[in-house]
C-alpha cells in the first residue's frame, strides 16, 4: 500500500511517491440535505502501515492544499508537498514509525470529485451545482476512506488552520476512531472579521466578468482576475505585519521615489502578491475556492451543542495537542486558548503550546525548532501508545 | 467669510453650512514633475476668523473625506458632516473659539479639481490622466488657500489618517505657518501590509471591465463593483476584530444553519460590508481612489531627511498632540509612539495620548470621552496661545 519509490536522491524526505485514487460507489448523504451519488478521492501515503493498523496518522488540508503532503512527484519536481518539512524521516511526523495518509478533500480542484468533476446526473461537469460542503462531510468521506485502508482507528488525526477544524470534528464525529487529535493554527469557529475577508475573496471572484456565475469551465475561460485578488487577500491574511515589513519592507521592484520621476512605481509587495494571485489562478478552481472559503465561514464546532464548546468536547474521547503562533492573526493563539480551555473544562487531556513565530499563519507550515520540537515530542508519545 | 447661516434647529452643531469655491488661475508646480495649469478648492468654514487671524484651524481630511467636516447643507440632512463629532460648538475644535477650514484635497471627488474635472488642455475630462499626487502637493496648495483666507500662521493644523499625514508634512514644509499639530491615527509612513491592502482595492478597480482603463466618465459608465470592493477591503482596515465580533459576530442576515437546508446563508457582516461598498461605489470616484492610494503609499515623512525622522522634525517649530486608539491595527499606537519618539528626539513639545477604545482605526472619527476630553484639553492650550 506503501507509495514510497525511491528516496535515494531525496534523503531527508519520503522520496518519490505516486498519487492513489479510489471510487466509493456507494456515495455519500451531505450535510446540505443533497447527495453526492458516487465520488473518487485521490489521496498519497506515506511509511508502511503496521500489522494491527495502529500507526496510521491522517493529515487534513486546508483552504488551498491538496493530497501531495511530502516527498516529490518527479526526480526533477522543484518543491516537495506542502508540508513536507513536518512529514518525512526524522521529521515531526517520522514516517519511519507512522504510516501517514494524506487526501485532497472532495470538494477539491487536485484529483477528488469536486466542481471539475463530472456530474454523472447531467454528463456535463458540475461547476456552481456541486453541492455545498461542511467540514463533517469531509470527516465522513474521509472515514470512508479509513475504511478501506483498514484503518479503524487512527493514532493521530492531524491539520493546521481548515485541516485543525476537521481534526476537531473527527473527535466529536468518531470518538472511538481518534487516539490523538492535533490541532494547529485553528479555531472552533470564523470571527466576523474571517468572514468578512473571505466575502471579499468570492465578491472578488463573483465580479470577474469570466467567472460566468461559476460556467466558466463550459465557456472554456478561468475567472483569472478574480481569483487572483482572491489569492491576494488571502496571503495577506496568512502572513504577520512583521513578517510582510522584514519580507518586502518599502522596496521598490520599479520606479523611483525621487521628486519630478512621473513614472509609476511599484512596491516589491504588490508585485510580490501579484505574482503569488496570478500563480494561483492558474492552478485552483473558483468554484473549489468559493466552496472551501463556505465551508470555513460555516463551521462552528459547538453550534449542534448548544454553542456550548464544553458540551461539545465532552463527546471526545482523544487527547489533543493544540499549537498556534504568537503572530498568527488569522487565527491568533486567542483563538487555541478557547479550545484549550473548553477542553480542560471538558475533561480531556491537552497540551498547549504557543510558539514564538514572525510568520503569522503560515508558521504551521514552516521548519521553526521550536515547534518542530513539541511536534516531534508529541508525536513519540503517540507513537509509544501513550 | 463664515459660512454659517444658522443653527437654530441643530444646538449642537455648526448648523446649516454652504461650501466655497476659489479658483487659483496661478496653477501649482506638483512634486511629480507635471503642473496644474489652475485649480478650485472646495471648502467650508465654521467659526469667525478674529481680528488678528490667530484663531484658524485647518481640517486635513483622510483617504474618503471632503470639505463637508461639520454642520448640515440643508435642514433635512439625515448626518451632518464626518467629523461633526469633533468640530462645532463645545466640541473638542470648539467653533466658539475657532474658525476652522475645511477643504476637499485637489485629486479629490467632491467639487474640488480632480479625475472629474476638465483638463483645460483637452477640454476633455482628466480621468485618469490627472497627475499623481503626493501629501506635499495638498500642502502646498492648503497653503494658497491660507494666503487667499488672509491666514498667515494656522493655529492648528489637524488631520486623522491620511490627513495627520498632512498635518506632519505642513510641519516640515511651513513651520513658519502651524504654532499646532494634531496627528491621529497616524503613521510616518505605510507598512508593507498598509501597502498591500491598497494594492488589492487597486487591482479590484482596475480589473472591472467598467474601468476601461480609467476613461470610465467618457464611456458614461462606472465601476461599480471593482469599486464596491476597494471600500470592503478598506472598511475592514477600518474596523477592529473586536468591534466587528461586536457588531456583527456570527449573525445570519438570511438563511438558516439548519443541516438539509441547502438554501445559501449569508451573514450580517457580508451584507454589511456589500452595501457599504455598494453605497460609496455610487457616489465615489475610482480614479480618485486610485490616486489616493497612492499618495498614502508613497508618503514617507523623513524619505528627504536621510530616512531619519529626528533629522526631519528637527525641521518643525510647532508643537504636537500625537493620538493613538488601542484597537488600530491600520495604524497602531506603535506607530503613534515612533513618531513621538521621533518628536522627543528632536526636542519638539509633544503631548500623547493612547486611546482605549474597541472601534479601531474608526475610533478617530467617534465622540469616546477619553478621546474628547484629552482633544478638548489640548485645544484649550491652543486657544490661550500657550
Amino acid at each position: 500500500m506503501a507509495s514510497v519509490l525511491s528516496h535515494t536522491n531525496f534523503p531527508d524526505s519520503v522520496g518519490l511517491v505516486t498519487p492513489q485514487r479510489s471510487t466509493f460507489a456507494q456515495g455519500l448523504d451531505l450535510a446540505c440535505g443533497r447527495r453526492l451519488p458516487e465520488f473518487e478521492l485521490v489521496y498519497e501515503c506515506y511509511g508502511e502501515l503496521n500489522s494491527d493498523a495502529s500507526n496510521a496518522v491522517l493529515i487534513c488540508h486546508a483552504l488551498s492544499g491538496h493530497h501531495h503532503a511530502a516527498g516529490y512527484h518527479q526526480e526533477d519536481d522543484k518543491k516537495p508537498g506542502w508540508w513536507d518539512d513536518c512529514i518525512g524521516p526524522g521529521k515531526p511526523i517520522d514516517t519511519n514509525h507512522f504510516y501517514v495518509v494524506s487526501l485532497n478533500n472532495i470538494g477539491g480542484c487536485h484529483g477528488s470529485t469536486g466542481p471539475r468533476s463530472i456530474n454523472p446526473a447531467t454528463g456535463e461537469v458540475y461547476g456552481p451545482d456541486f453541492p455545498p460542503l461542511r467540514a463533517r462531510d469531509w470527516v465522513t468521506s474521509q472515514a470512508m476512506l479509513a475504511d478501506l485502508l483498514g484503518i479503524s482507528c487512527w493514532a493521530a488525526v492531524i491539520g493546521g488552520s481548515l485541516g485543525g477544524m476537521q481534526a476537531m470534528r473527527w473527535s466529536l464525529e468518531y470518538p472511538q476512531r481518534v487516539r490523538h487529535c492535533i490541532v494547529i493554527a485553528a479555531a472552533m469557529k470564523l470571527s466576523a472579521q474571517n468572514i468578512a475577508f473571505n466575502e471579499i475573496a468570492r465578491q472578488a471572484i463573483f465580479s470577474d466578468p469570466e467567472f460566468r456565475q461559476g460556467q466558466y469551465l463550459r465557456d472554456n475561460v478561468i475567472p483569472r482576475q478574480g481569483l487572483s485578488i482572491a489569492r491576494m487577500v488571502g496571503h495577506i491574511t496568512y502572513l504577520s505585519d512583521d513578517a510582510m515589513a522584514d519580507k518586502f519592507g518599502r522596496d521598490l521592484h520599479s520606479g523611483s521615489f525621487a521628486q519630478g520621476a512621473e513614472e509609476q512605481l511599484e512596491f516589491q509587495v504588490e508585485s510580490y502578491l501579484r505574482h503569488q494571485g496570478s500563480v494561483f489562478s492558474e492552478s485552483f478552481d473558483a468554484n473549489t475556492y468559493i466552496l472551501m472559503t463556505r465551508a470555513l465561514d460555516y463551521f462552528d464546532l459547538a453550534r449542534e451543542y448548544g454553542d456550548d464548546p464544553v458540551a461539545a468536547f465532552s463527546h471526545a474521547t482523544a487527547a489533543f495537542l493544540v499549537i498556534s503562533f504568537s503572530t498568527d492573526w488569522r487565527f491568533s493563539p486567542g483563538r487555541s486558548r478557547e479550545i484549550v480551555a473548553a477542553l480542560i473544562a471538558a475533561r480531556r487531556p491537552v497540551s498547549y503550546a504557543e510558539i514564538e513565530a514572525d510568520q503569522g499563519h503560515d508558521a504551521f507550515l514552516l521548519p521553526i525548532p521550536r515547534y518542530c520540537d513539541v511536534f516531534t515530542a508529541y508525536m513519540n508519545r503517540v507513537r509509544s501508545g501513550d
